[in-house]
């Protein structure tokens, strides 16, 4: 089959690799209908995760078709159209019974696209196939399932639930890309008063928007004072950081009120400074948090049952053999625009991609 | 009446001031029987604190006999012996309405000593009284409640049940002075598995095994190690900081397991550096929080049944003239072994004091 | 002044009282510009609740523009529109320092027109103002705001938010009266998959239906059938109570799915029947609750923003001095389809009443 | 090899049964080293359970050796000493994900010595086995293990926990046979401020006071009294059933404060009265709950650290083959002071159990 391997720092390419086959009885074999690309796939491509093995085929997000079973897989069967989740779980250590299976030490955890071979291939083995992968109700296309692979359970868990957002809450969130506005909409589920973004660029704060932001801030141009008017000086409930850099948590830690909530998403590669001189008094609580993704079923339903909008995140669609042009596209998002793109074959499913006819290489959807 | 009066960084005694007087209907007038001093009065004598005015009478910690009591006044009258809270509460505002008096903007929160004359003194003026005093339960002793105004709720407000102390627990304790004392001594409620106190004072690690610490680690040598040993490397369910430097912070931060919880009480005066590159995937909750007493009433029921070990953390008492001495004793603190010191008149209440003769300045309880 | 007074079982009348004066320096005077008629109040007049004392002028929701203010209220000044709360609060028990403002023992509670004279009049005393009174958003009309005063903290508090609603869920609203109808809306804030109403009256469906309630069930066809169709036959994860009668709590019970949350909101006569020989196994959470309006300053900003439907509640409104007449049409609410009525004085406010001219004795909204 | 089989209504024997063998890729056999019998077997006998078929080997609680285990299974291994849960769980449905075990529709849930053969036996198959065994900390007598099995998570999941018991409080607990002791013994690890015991027989109220009750009332001398006594007329924080009669069940919902806890643990074969015109308005949570063991592990580390009464609630011990004469101790209780009675083999493990002489039929530990 084919699979897009990282051969190292700048290195990588869609290119034939063996077929995957059921290796434990709690294995499953799933066609890939349906792919996206990551923030944190291009850093692996930087070579900033030197865990990753050069050889490793890359993703950890798809919908697809399961084509084999483990004897020991009851939840799903060949057949099944299911969501492969970007965290795998063992379902038996002890994180994984507390539901933190992002932590899982049996084996799971986020190793699809990292410690083993990802879901950017025609086919993808998933360890642990109970709780890796589910069931995707009939109503939902794949296109829009594929956005709950990662970004949407990150969102809501990590960013709202640990937020703790609640009605009538001023929400802030730094960083309008695919995850902050997935945050934003995932944070309307609990009728916030106000949702606030903040952005340096003016195209994410147009989505966000969109999305639902009742009023967004240029990280440029003093959020502080904006925020602040909006709240009597106070601060807001609820701040989620969605960007991955110091000045960006650091914003967030400045603008919540007394007994607020700072919730980080993003992924850091730098500390940040904690003004415990001002911080100490205040009441406050910020959580980090790789996701669990517990929520994925609900947010399926929710899904299903048109309460998500996917589909406005997804701005560009490629067949799987474009993965290397799908990569361009995103990586160079400030002048594609691109926010999601999706990757498919449209014979077998959900996404309804243009032929690949050397002149559109992606499309707005 | 005498107090003790601040009169600018490094200048201050213990002198004749003018009696307080009932100003508002709902104000208290008590008359100090037991009084004690905080860290945070060190601060303001250096100068630390420069929005306490020259001329204010210190202290914000008492137990005594109410003499008198505004028209609105309804919970305690004269004759009642009462504890002092640190913090005053309108019980109008939006805080006060959320039992997050600290952070009350009706004119109460930390003002004793800091924004009004204080309680180290023979009376104090106690703005709000409904809501800023308790009355004692008959069998407690006042040199035992006092410590019931400030370091109790602190210590189990911002570090115990901020930090979710839950029973089988391994609670990390860094700090072991009379905030951390505190904290081992409540977090004792919940029934750990173990509490490891942290220190670099062989004195206070002693105190800690004392009040309730399972293993104690000198601050010097490597305590991630025995945290790590105790916990197969995974690090503690709860660490409390209760020092107040960027160090001792960030050691809580770097021995708390994935999906625990770092408590802040200690006050800072320094930013600290937050390794999220380390922690954005571990699931971390980091709290910080200026007491806010709602926990006094319980705290004071458990006090009197015998179930809180306050006799253990005075060290010295003194009459309340000597509150020069008082104050030198505890500032010496590493010589003297004070952890608490207590002042008060014998022929009042509770503090069985020895006759101040010029040579017996202070003596261990 | 005139006001509607209780002179014992059956009898009432529309008539002159004393003018209302401060009696206690926490008491505020509001002159009423807008008030409701509630269920509880049909309830007295039959002599349901033998506490009432004859004499007693009724009513318990208010409108108004405080007139006069004792010498310690703080929060509101003569000439402020307030919000007259179904619950009083001395702000000083052990009640009222955790928000159970309806469990108040410090004389608050729930006393107007019940235990001291009520809102169903030109002029209302108004104890511990502070805590029982709230200034009116600017943007908030009196008709709707007087719905705040009870109904919409009562379904919020005790019914969604006991009953723990949460994204996703399956709600079930047994009984689409005001207090359900109500539920129905606030449930909305919380984004659950769907909405079940359940009543024995079509008219009350249908505005069950406008409301928000996705799926309505006739109560006396078998609504488990409907209930088990749509959640698998598993039941509902959340029910709530909104009639008050035993085989309404009953039909709760037995809906609810293992690991859910029965919320009773409704006023209870008699004893129920609960079958502990099936729920004994299923993880059930049961809850009551009189109401106790922590969450009335939240309410108000969400309808000052537009986002609860009050309005949809208010069938009938009449001048105040019609209050026999709109005590009639409440009463008659299955022949004259009234949901809640509200009375005020155009010249003072909000309520855009008709004139009455014998005929038109209320009119539909 | 040998085991209890139940043979319908009142027959029962020790008898030859087929040995048991692995069946599916998850499943382990263990050889029984320590058994116990519940009171849920007493009411197999009698025929309560009909879902339970004749020829089924009865017990779900017991310690022994992993002997086998099938090829799936991860975390235990042949030679581990293990405790047999109670509740076996799939791991993979949507009520084991959220720890739900007890609620089990993957083929869980209490299965054992029920749906399938239990632990009885020389021999036990468990399925499931990774989530339904838990290997044995060394220091963990098998003897005091085995009531980890059912009744310390049972006790502290469905009455402690769910009765959310908290420092300072007045918890009381209805009935004192073995579940309800267990309840004492672990609400304490909350430091609750009183516990009352209630019972009508005066050797369990002995034996509440030995585990901890500070209070002790006969069930038949009105209680209600004496818990109105400690808590100036406002009942008890948290009421505790463990008995499963509507007398018991209605005694609690009469003893709870506004805003107290109900936790019902008792298995109930009748309906109660519910009196919702008393309760409607008292803000009271009750609770129902078949066990789940998700506090199974944290218990084992408890009960290896000496923190758990556990041998105090072991009155009699006997060789496995004794099991009818075990059963006839436990099941006359009243005569014999039997709290748990364990069955075992001496030359295996932990229970130390005198020779079997024809003479000796049992004896108190």
């Amino acid at each position: 089959m084919k699979g897009y391997v990282f051969h190292g720092p700048g290195q990588s390419a869609w290119e034939e690799v063996p077929d995957p086959a059921v290796e434990d009885a709690t294995d499953a074999i799933v066609r890939v209908d349906a792919v996206t690309v990551c923030g944190t796939d291009l850093h692996i491509l930087k070579g900033d995760l030197p865990e990753v093995r050069p050889g490793t085929v890359l993703g950890h997000e798809a919908v697809g078709e399961v084509v084999e079973a483990g004897g020991d897989v009851r939840t799903v069967r060949p057949g099944d159209r299911v969501l492969v989740s970007c965290i795998s779980a063992c379902g038996r250590c002890r994180w994984c019974r507390t539901s933190m299976y992002g932590q899982c030490r049996g084996g799971g955890g986020w190793i699809l696209g990292h410690l083993i071979d990802g879901t950017q291939a025609e086919y993808v083995r998933v360890p642990y196939a109970d709780l890796s992968v589910h069931a995707l109700p009939g109503a939902l296309d794949g296109k829009d399932a594929v956005l709950l692979a990662d970004i949407f359970p990150t969102s809501y868990e990590v960013g709202v639930l640990n937020g703790r957002v609640r009605p009538g809450d001023v929400v802030v969130v730094v960083g309008a890309g695919p995850i902050g506005l997935a945050a934003i909409a995932t944070a309307r589920l609990f009728a916030p008063e106000r949702i606030v973004a903040v952005d340096l660029a003016a195209a994410r704060l147009d989505a966000a928007h969109r999305l639902g932001a009742d009023a967004v801030a240029d990280a440029g141009e003093s959020p502080e004072q904006l925020i602040a008017d909006l709240t009597d000086g106070l601060g807001a409930d609820v701040v989620i950081e969605a960007v991955g850099v110091p000045e960006s948590f650091e914003l967030c830690a400045r603008t919540v009120r007394p007994g607020g909530h700072v919730a980080n998403i993003g992924v850091h590669g730098r500390p940040a400074t904690l003004h415990l001189e001002d911080l100490w008094s205040r009441n406050v609580t910020i959580t980090t948090g790789l996701v669990d993704t517990y929520s994925t079923p609900l947010l399926l339903r929710m899904a299903a049952a048109g309460r998500l909008p996917t589909a406005q995140l997804v701005t560009h669609t490629f067949p799987l053999k474009q993965m290397e042009e799908a990569y361009d596209v995103f990586a160079r998002a400030a002048d594609t625009g691109a926010l999601k793109v999706v990757l498919g074959e449209p014979q077998h499913d959900v996404v309804a991609v243009r032929p690949a006819d050397g002149e559109d290489v992606g499309s707005h959807a």
